[in-house]
């Protein structure tokens, strides 16, 4: 579907009826008065909606699971919410029975502190695992972000900050465009740069298939809140985030490590008053398109920003016979440390990407296979392989096509007519020395 | 089976009959005048048996798969071999039907020059991939490392050094014990330091579970080639070498790349004058000892002199519902990128370990997880985590625990009785910035 959309400013806050605030309690490191996560101060954030709102939601599927997405997959049956509370600094993962209490605790807090009718406060949390969260500086902090809460894009800038780990920049996108003949609004804010890929489900649980035919749950900490004015059924809403998401989100690697706290959610509070619509409505078709263009925006945010990362590749494999092939092949390439340090190294080597190719559980032969490169979005396609076999393309021909810091990376198995896209990031020495961990503190960052 | 193992000098011309050289030919750097192999000069080796021998042999299961592995994985339906042609610098795999009749030329010439019956040579082959074989350079390469075949230690030595590419050290192992009154001796070397998470079976075809229990085919070129002068019947070499490989070979990882080229070819020749065996009598259960003991030391070193490597953890996943269940686990934590920096930084980090069992596919549930720490061998275990929740451990005696080059790393899924184990390499800023290449010379380094 081809939609007008006018991106805009202020993200969460850009649709009508949201606010935000986002402040610093001191989660990370108590007490120390060092300040925490790495230059950034706040990390307490609520996103509030003025009227109760649908909400749909995608939860990692790690069978190691934090307690805050237990709460909010518990939630998400009641279909509506109002408030989004959010910390960094500790994921609250591995936290046992007082992590599942804390967690409540925050969600019932959040919903005291706003006079809110209870469950209608969701949460989500990241930083250090197993370590049990320091709930007088979280209920401090609920309660100063309460009293910050405001509509302006320095609100919604606050809440971004607050969400971030090691990212080193904030995430932010919001969209305007028009359905039904009114003006509708979806903005979004993300954190996530390294335990980067994620893999989730409406439940957390592992389907047969994932969305996107991801044959099963793979391999970050990524957190992604999606606000909009628009009037959006439940079901609608959560078929629109599962198909968003499986294009988005579940499409990126850092490192190839899905997280324990991976959750997305959206909130659409109807303010903008649209009639409400099926997703095979003309309006339901727009409604996707933007939806998958902020996820798609955030989720390319993420792997850009992703610890230490150089050069971004966009991993299209064609011609699979089926997608969880096309799938499996995309993620082989994306994630071998072989492969990921010669994109690093601004080195074609095809002889990895075959070999990776091979590995996969993919069914694959090798005399028909296809691999070149192009410019993001290029229809122009150098060539490195064909039929199995080099082509004419020079070694220097092909250092060229990879030595932007973002390209594309063509992959035609020629067995089938399934597709898969994979958004990955390079290998790089900054990214082991950022995760090798300072052993002198203790701090180091989990889900 | 205990067994008493005298260590021995020698490996591969250990054992009676058995002759090897290693010379230098100009593989890899065609004609630069500059050596080759980052240091190392010789590459094409000869390891020769004075009587036909029995063989058996296990390849990659990589769909893309080289030359030379063709045309072993062919001539083993024969069970007899005489002598093994090895080349570093050009792994002669992407490179078509040119590619196959090299290969071919490479045994067919090794045959004529030894005077051997056709049928009677076997290849390996570990370098570049998709670069045609310098075919002059091997065939004179062949006939200089006829002329200099012997028995001494020095000789082996030779071969060792031929057959590395990014390997710091020579691997070598031989032992000697008795059989059915007989003296017998068993030797072996290898070659592999990235591209290593080998995954081979008998015919290079993907068996629905791999020895091992490994459900499909994951992802090294090693390269290792046996000798013994133990008479052996070919079906008992074949299964023998099966259980060896599957407990020793196919259980390292070092990057999670697996290799087109991955060889491992054992030749009995039957001199030492023994019985021959059946694999549940005394001296198979002997035999099948001392070629686990082999190759599981052979295996052993390739992790050690990973590209980059500076410790090498053995991961124990115990208490798993099935051996695929365990061999999933311990393959995710193996191979997690955020797992195997911790290690590097001397991090206990056992969150980031709980989170790659919980992403793995084996069937896991977080409130029944142990993860503690020993040294190699060590009875003692120092639990981080006892049922999903942190020990009293504290952080400063788990990092003694992590401190050595190398450790045990204890995983109980406490849910059955099924057992793996992996012997993995960390990641460092030296791997990335190995492989990350040097694009001014085209040289890279593949299967």
């Amino acid at each position: 579907m081809k939609i007008k959309l006018k991106e805009i400013n202020g993200s969460i806050v850009a649709a009508t009826g949201f606010l935000a605030s986002g402040v610093f309690c001191d989660i990370k490191k108590l007490g120390t008065g060092k300040g925490s996560n790495k230059g950034q101060k706040r990390d307490l954030a609520l996103i509030v909606s003025e009227a109760p709102a649908t909400v749909a939601g995608m939860f990692t599927t790690n069978q190691v699971c934090a307690a805050p997405v237990k709460v909010c997959v518990e939630r998400m049956k009641k279909g509506t919410a109002q408030v989004v509370v959010v910390n960094s600094g500790n994921a609250n993962a591995c936290t046992g029975k007082q992590g599942m209490a804390d967690a409540r605790e925050m969600v019932a807090f959040t919903e005291k502190t706003l006079a809110l009718s209870p469950g209608r406060a969701l949460v989500g949390s990241t930083g250090r695992i197993g370590v049990t969260m320091p709930m007088d500086n979280v209920r401090a902090g609920i309660l100063e972000a309460a009293m910050e809460l405001g509509t302006t894009a320095a609100h919604a800038d606050r809440a971004t900050e607050a969400i971030m780990t090691s990212d080193t920049k904030p995430k932010q996108v919001a969209v305007e465009f028009q359905l039904g003949g009114k003006t509708v609004r979806i903005g979004g804010i993300c954190k996530g740069a390294g335990m980067i890929q994620p893999g989730m489900s409406s439940t957390g649980a592992r389907p047969a298939a994932l969305p996107g035919g991801r044959a099963q749950a793979l391999h970050a900490t990524m957190l992604g809140f999606i606000t909009t004015d628009a009037a959006v059924g439940q079901k609608v809403l959560q078929a629109a985030l599962n198909e968003a998401v499986a294009n988005s989100f579940n499409r990126i690697t850092v490192d190839g490590d899905m997280s324990t706290n991976d959750t997305v959610l959206v909130l659409a509070n109807g303010l903008a008053g649209n009639k409400k619509f099926s997703l095979s409505s003309t309006a339901g078709k727009l409604f996707q398109a933007a939806l998958n263009h902020v996820c798609l925006e955030l989720a390319k945010k993420i792997v850009r920003d992703g610890e230490g990362v150089h050069r971004v590749v966009t991993v299209r494999v064609n011609g699979a016979k089926t997608i969880q092939d096309a799938d499996a092949a995309a993620r082989a390439v994306a994630n071998s440390a072989l492969v990921k340090t010669s994109w690093h190294g601004g080195d074609p080597n095809w002889g990895r990407i075959i070999d990776a190719i091979g590995y996969s559980p993919a069914t694959v032969v090798e005399e028909k296979i296809d691999i070149g490169y192009s410019a993001i979005g290029g229809k122009k396609i150098l060539w490195s392989l064909k039929r199995g076999q080099p082509t004419q393309a020079t070694f220097k021909q092909l250092c060229a096509a990879v030595a932007p810091k973002e390209f594309e990376l063509h992959i035609n198995l020629n067995l089938g007519k399934a597709n898969a896209v994979m958004y990955a990031a390079d290998l790089t020495e900054e990214y082991v020395d950022f995760n090798k961990g300072d052993v002198t503190d203790a701090s180091s960052l989990g889900g």
